[in-house]
């Protein structure tokens, strides 16, 4: 079991974009295998700021996550949306 | 209901120990009224990176949280075991 935190900043002008491509994430990624949660959070001061926290059985599943067709596709969209690059970190639980 | 990630970076030569001041935290924030969850984790490649997720009931209950006897006393350590200040962000759950 891994956890995942992914960060992302919209630009100011691209928040409704970012987060309808990161909302658009969600129902595949759910089905995939190995996908024990997938949840997409919005900073509640900072509009800008969004995250992913995710479970996933093995770093295999992740990997392969990171392959799909919709990650694949909204990686392409996601580059003009934000301001700084994707910060994404694979944990394991400590307690 | 909000969610929290807290970000953490160690000196490299502070990781134990800052790991055991976190560690440390657990027992006593879950519970804390108002807390439904609260997990530590340490970055797989980069073991200077810890974070915790958490979940609170409310804003308030998190507040309280932070004025806790436990909380205040690991503040006043934590400073001399990071290389950059706690980066503590507050989230509502999109989907």
């Amino acid at each position: 079991m891994l956890r995942v935190v992914a960060l992302f900043r919209a630009k100011p002008d691209k928040i409704e974009e970012l987060r309808e491509v990161l909302t658009a994430f969600v129902a595949p990624t759910v089905k995939e295998k190995g996908c024990v949660f997938y949840q997409l959070h919005q900073n509640l001061k900072d509009p800008q700021d969004f995250s992913f926290l995710e479970e996933w059985e093995t770093e295999e599943d992740l990997d392969a996550h990171g392959q799909s067709a919709h990650i694949q596709e909204g990686r392409k969209k996601i580059p003009d949306l934000v301001e700084v690059p994707a910060d994404v970190r694979r944990y394991k639980l400590l307690l």
